[in-house]
């Protein structure tokens, strides 16, 4: 039997780590799907470029999609990035029925109905799983363990970046501008970390996974999204104190709107998760992603989000499944309904408040009575501890307290009334019920 | 289009639940893959008992598989346990190119080389995420997501009732005897338990995901089982000062031949599990699977491992895959390579010692040249207290120690030099490198 030819776009640390893939694991790529695999053709930005591992003389190396077509690609994994000219040569390339498995979170969270209405149009497969979450298989999941089922939320930590800040903060207390240098130094965090700390590639993310969760199309500009960089060493200890740690949560869920039927509610923001919460042991730099529903219960799953290696295996494991199937079900786009964006204030829940305010008698009792005229409740006052003169003979005082359950409008809007500083508000996550 | 004309083997809780699900997640099955799933027929051992939800005027209920492929399913869901007269229905339904997905745990370990043959001959589907660990994804994720990779380890919680036990000694620190009864009055454990806590379920399970994890043809009695009902509550306890859980773990590793190539060593067994390591956190009733490989690192997948409505969500699972793809790699046996069991001693890991002697001067040192002579050396001596007199005027001590690493067999043949009563011995599962 004849090889599959695989074509590659791009030949970084993702595409290059896949190529070598293929070529180590050769056996068991044919072990799975009873053909050969061989890439023979590479599209690069730069054919100068000397690329390890790739060899001119036996792979076409081109910087021209024209070219790249001409090889006659059985597949094509795509690992170039970016949404222009990646968008083009996708969209080329299912137009005339080549099957393409791509780790390009962007472009399939910006242009994923057109790229799967022109692979459905051409009866050709086009997968993702290595767009989210490197290595862990969850749009596998989503889309086919859990294809039957109903999904009434999906939780992640989809950032490897920020947990790994988070958890170091949580560790060693250092404060959010340590961690991100340490995050950087080590090469987690790139030189403008805006992407990660500030939830842009978490909701990118979530928009790809809780469209097929929900089988809806999600505009990644719905997801309400606040990133880490307001979160102090002081906030990471407060959490523990209440039993939590603080991790950025991408959260999908579906609610009952008012007037019937559902919507979805899509956040990525810093949250207190509880100690006994399967996320809350989720550290360092790996990625879990809990799913809700029924009847399956909930299922969590975790593993490395990032690295070429582990992108690559994603890649790997999508290739095989093209070479094993024929055009299926999975060629076609799998937001078939329309689930409207829940408002901000469809959800009440418990939140952490930390702020500075003056150190005077009654300032507490202000802050209660301004909570409780917007109609939010207080469960607890954490700590309410004075902080040093600043100078002008007044002093400050640090107030750390929970809310029963309330709408975050309400709570903005009380709080704003109050006079403070260097506030921070995070929702917290409910404690799983006790399992044994 | 017409309805895809689904039959059930087996109507109680699994099959029901299945039943339930696809009435009630029509339009998600539909949304999935683009068909209407009808169930038109059922077989049941009973055809006279009344059944909720099973309408015999809109159902073709029977007893006969002749009736059952006269009504030209065209898939067929197995849920009736049992190797037969189930084995041969299914033989019978995968030789007429009738895909068959199925939660027949015993059935897969025992036949499944035999139903995976039929199924290829036949260029049918043979599916069964169902039979391991309810609705965990594990199935898919070994078959298809790392296909391409190289597994190196595989460490499960296979069996929920077993970990629902070992959990609740370890919160409440109740003994053996009554862990079980309690969750025999929940209903987690059977009037006999053996199956459950002497691991025979587990190495199953294990069985079935090494063959595929491994590509090779696992039998289930190679197998080393053994089960928790040697663990006390003074291991539990004893556990936590060494930070550790107590879990029976199932594992499956490949592991380096003396002469070259590689073995795979599969056990299941009461471990000592740190309590950093992903698989301590997982309490109660949860089953959860840990790989280990290149180049996608660690991935750890947790869920409901049993229940009817959980496992029917798997079938249900299965079922929309072999709907919405073609006859596929798929339809092959998994086990293609040959991989010969390991040796009971070719692995050395660090192990936990507990046991009762004789309180006189120089025990320790016995056992500790006991252990010496046999090139066993001691890590650490966690206690020898006095436990009161036996009645005669000699009294006894309880020893716990752990071990450096060492061969299973050489600690066994030292500790059989030793006097002692009430000897637990486990390995110990190593703590996973630090991840922040």
């Amino acid at each position: 039997m004849d090889s599959i030819r695989v074509a590659l776009l791009g030949h970084g640390t993702v595409g290059s780590s896949l190529h070598q893939l293929l070529v180590e694991h050769r056996e068991h790529v044919r072990a799975a799907t009873q053909r050969d695999v061989e890439v023979t053709a590479v599209l690069v930005r730069d054919v100068d470029r000397a690329r390890p591992g790739l060899d001119p003389t036996t792979t076409l190396v081109t910087d021209s999609l024209e070219e790249l077509l001409a090889s006659k690609p059985d597949v094509v994994c795509e690992a170039m990035g970016g949404i222009e000219p990646t968008r083009e040569y996708l969209l080329a390339l299912l137009d005339r029925g080549i099957p393409v498995v791509t780790a390009n979170k962007q472009l399939v969270a910006r242009h994923g109905t057109e790229l799967f209405a022109r692979a459905a149009a051409a009866r050709t497969q086009l997968r993702f799983e290595a767009s989210v979450c490197g290595a862990v298989p969850i749009v596998r999941m989503l889309r086919e363990s859990l294809a039957a089922t109903r999904i009434e939320c999906l939780l992640g930590i989809l950032n490897g970046t920020t947990n790994y800040m988070l958890s170091a903060m949580a560790a060693n207390g250092t404060s959010y501008a340590d961690a991100l240098a340490t995050a950087q130094d080590l090469g987690y965090a790139e030189p403008d970390p805006t992407e990660d700390v500030e939830g842009i590639d978490a909701a990118a993310k979530l928009s790809i996974l809780a469209g097929i969760a929900f089988g809806t199309t999600v505009d990644v500009d719905d997801v309400r999204t606040t990133g880490i960089s307001g979160v102090t060493a002081d906030d990471v200890a407060h959490a523990h104190v209440l039993g939590a740690r603080i991790k950025l949560v991408a959260r999908a869920e579906r609610l009952l709107a008012p007037g019937g039927g559902h919507t979805i509610a899509l956040d990525v923001t810093p949250m207190l998760v509880p100690e006994r919460h399967p996320l809350a042991a989720i550290s360092g730099a790996t990625n879990a992603v809990l799913v809700d529903g029924a009847p399956f219960g909930q299922l969590v799953v975790q593993g490395a989000g990032a690295g070429g290696p582990e992108t690559a295996s994603a890649l790997a494991g999508d290739l095989v499944s093209v070479l094993g199937s024929e055009p299926s079900f999975l060629t076609s786009d799998p937001h078939v309904a329309h689930l409207a964006v829940a408002p901000r204030d469809a959800r009440s829940e418990r939140h952490y408040v930390r702020m500075r305010v003056a150190d005077r008698p009654g300032v507490l009792a202000a802050v209660a009575g301004a909570l409780a005229a917007h109609g939010v409740s207080i469960e607890r006052v954490i700590q309410q501890r004075a902080e040093g003169a600043d100078g002008t003979g007044a002093s400050e005082a640090s107030l750390v307290l929970t809310t029963h359950p309330c709408a975050p409008g309400d709570l903005e809007t009380a709080l704003a009334t109050v006079e403070s500083a260097d506030r921070t508000v995070l929702p917290m996550l409910d404690a799983p019920e006790a399992a044994s």
